[in-house]
C-alpha cells in the first residue's frame, strides 16, 4: 500500500466499511475517546449516570435519551426514490429508532454552495418538510452556512437528533445471545443502486427506487423487550452490519441467501455490475436481533406496517462459527462474509 | 438588485446579516417553521410540554433541556489563537450556555475532503479534545462523511450540543426590560480580525488572536434569575446580536462607544480596513442583559473570571429611541446602529 494511501484521506475512508473503521479507530479515537462515543453505536446513549442531575428529584421509570448525528453529502441531490431532505431526516430517525428510542427533536446544518438555486433548496425543504410530518418530529434548531463555488456540491446537511428510550431493557449488543433469530424488514440493495444507476446516467429496464424511509412507526409497532438490538444497515450493507455485531459480540452468525429479500431487478442489476447486494446501502432498511421464541409474533406484527410487508427471517447467531460471518449461498455452497473495505461507490449518503 | 442575486445562493446568505435573516424567513421558515424553531434563539429550548413522556414520573425541579446545532466551515482551518477544532467546541457551548445551560453531550459530523492530511485532521481533532476538556464535556456520538477532492476545504465540522438548563427561570427575550443593563466580558472584534488577517497574509505589527473559548464556566459563576437574557455575539457581531434584541422586543438600545472593550489593535487595523468593529464575529464573547439593581454585582463576579477580567458594562435597554438600536460615539454624536448585511467576510465561524 503506497504513502499516499496512509497519510492522506482517502475517498474509501468515507466508505462506512473497514477503511472508515480504521479512521475511527486509529485517528478519531485517540483524541475523543471515551466510554459512550466508544460504544460505537449509531446514537449515543446517555442514562442515568450521564443525566444526574436532570433526573434529581425522583424521576419514576425514565430510560434515557438517546443522541445521533450524521452528514449527508449524497450526489446527485435527487435520485429515484428520494432527495438529501428524505435521507437526513430517514437517517437520523432511523439511529434514533434502533436504540428503541422515539424521535422527539431534530436540528439541522447547512452548508450550501454558493451558486445552489434557491428553488432547488426549496425542493429539499419540502421534502425534507414532508418526511418530518412523515416521521412526527421537529427540526427544533437550524444552521446555515455558506462555501465559495467549488467548495461544496450544492447542499450538505448535518442532522442531529435526540430521542427518548421507550423500552426497557434498551436493544443492546450485550444481549445478544446465540439462538436469536435475524429479521429484516424487506428487500435490500435499493438505496445504494438508485442512486449508483442515476449518478452513471445508467439506463435500466425496470425500477429500482431507493428504500429511504422513517422507521420509527414500524420498529415502535414491535417494540418490546424481546428485540435484543436492531441496527439499521446503511453504508457497508447487512455485510457490515453483520460482521459489526460478530466483532462486538464474538458471536457468529449464519444467514441463508435464499431468505434475504431481494427485487429481482436489484438481482439482475448487481450481478451485471459485479456488486454484492449484502453490501449495498439501505435507508430504510432495519436488522432486528430477536428472542427466537418471540420471533414468529414479532415477523407478523412487521408484516402488517407497510415499512414491513416483506419482513423475512434471514438467519440468527451462533456461537458454532468461530465468530465469523457465514452464507449458505444460492448455490449450496457456504462462504465467509467479510467487512466491505469502502464503499461501492462513494457518498451514497 | 440584478435576478442573481435573489435566485440562486450567495456568499452574504452565510455571513449571519440581514441577508441570513432573509433567507431564514423567506425560505427555511416556509418549511420547517413551528414554534420551536421559530424562537430563533441559538439553542432550541425544550420544556416540560416537549419532554412529556420524559417528566412523567414526577420529576421535581427540571428546568429543561436546550438543544443546539452549527456548521464550522472556517478559513483558514487554523488562525491565531484557535483552529476549528477549538472554535466547534466553543461555539456549541456557547449556545448552550447562553441559554442558561450546562452542556452535557457534544456531537460531531465531520466531512473530510479528499486528499486532506491526517496529520492535519490529527491537529484539528487535538485542539478539539483540549477545548473539550476545558469545557468539561464530551463528544458522545459521531460520524464522517468525505467528499471528493475540491467539493470541501480540507474539513468541515457540525457539532451540536445538548444542555441542562440550570436556572429558573431562564435567560429569556420576553424577559428583557427597559432599565436593563447590557454587560460584555471583554473585548470585541478580535475572532473576525485575527481569520481576516490570517487568511490574506496581513502582516501586522501587535498581535490580532482570536478569542476563541468555550464560557460555560463564566456564565455558570453569574447565572441567577437577575441575567434576563445571553448571547453570544458571533457572526454579524455585536451590532446583530443587539438589533436582533431590538427587533424580538420591540424595545430600543442605548450603547456608549466609549464604553466597548476594544484593544488598541482591533481599533487600529479595522479603522485602516474601513470595517465597524461591532459588525465583526467574536467567539469568546457574551453580552448579557441584567436586572439594572444587581449589575455591579453581575460584573464584579465577572471579572474575576479568566474570560471576564476586562467585562464592561456598555450600554443598556430604553423605550426612549423607538425600537431602535443607538450609539454615542467617541466624538459625542449618536447613530442608529443598523444590522450587517453579510459578514464583512465570508467563512469566518
Amino acid at each position: 500500500m503506497p504513502i499516499s494511501n496512509t497519510d492522506r484521506i482517502l475517498l474509501s475512508h468515507g466508505g462506512g466499511g473497514r477503511r472508515t473503521e480504521e479512521l475511527i479507530k486509529n485517528v478519531f479515537a485517540k483524541y475523543l475517546a471515551n466510554p459512550i462515543l466508544d460504544g460505537m453505536d449509531d446514537a449515543a446513549f446517555l442514562g442515568e449516570s450521564e443525566l444526574r442531575t436532570f433526573f434529581s428529584g425522583g424521576a419514576g421509570r425514565v430510560n434515557g435519551l438517546v443522541f445521533t448525528t450524521d452528514s449527508f453529502v449524497v450526489k446527485p441531490l435527487f435520485f429515484p426514490g428520494g432527495d438529501i431532505g428524505r435521507l437526513a431526516v430517514s437517517g437520523t430517525v432511523n439511529d434514533i429508532a434502533v436504540m428503541g428510542a422515539r424521535p422527539i427533536a431534530l436540528s439541522a446544518a447547512f452548508i450550501l454552495e454558493e451558486g445552489l438555486k434557491i428553488s432547488e433548496l426549496e425542493s429539499v425543504l419540502e421534502s425534507m418538510s414532508a418526511t418530518l410530518r412523515e416521521a412526527d418530529v421537529q427540526v427544533v434548531t437550524a444552521d446555515t452556512k455558506v462555501v465559495e463555488r467549488g467548495r461544496g456540491e450544492g447542499v450538505y446537511i448535518s442532522m442531529s437528533g435526540i430521542g427518548m428510550v421507550e423500552v426497557s431493557p434498551p436493544p443492546s449488543l450485550r444481549r445478544i445471545e446465540p439462538g436469536d433469530v435475524l429479521i429484516i424488514n424487506g428487500p435490500i440493495g435499493l438505496h445504494g443502486l438508485a442512486v449508483m444507476l442515476e449518478r452513471q446516467g445508467m439506463e435500466f429496464e425496470g425500477k429500482i427506487e431507493s428504500d429511504v424511509a422513517p422507521l420509527w412507526g414500524l420498529v415502535s409497532s414491535v417494540l418490546g423487550p424481546e428485540i435484543k438490538f436492531m441496527r439499521d444497515p446503511t453504508r457497508g450493507g447487512l455485510a457490515m452490519t453483520l460482521n459489526e455485531i460478530a466483532d462486538a459480540t464474538g458471536l457468529g452468525i449464519v444467514i441463508d441467501e435464499n431468505l434475504i429479500p431481494i427485487t429481482p431487478e436489484v438481482e439482475t442489476v448487481s450481478e451485471l455490475l459485479g456488486i454484492e447486494p449484502i453490501e449495498i446501502a439501505n435507508e430504510g432498511k432495519v436488522l432486528m436481533v430477536v428472542a427466537r421464541e418471540r420471533a414468529d409474533e414479532v415477523l407478523e406484527k412487521m408484516k402488517m406496517h407497510r415499512h414491513g410487508r416483506e419482513a423475512a427471517v434471514i438467519g440468527e447467531v451462533t456461537d458454532s462459527t468461530g465468530g465469523r460471518v457465514v452464507m449458505r449461498t444460492k448455490l449450496g455452497t457456504t462462504k465467509i462474509v467479510s467487512k466491505p473495505v469502502g464503499e461501492t461507490l462513494p457518498r451514497i449518503c
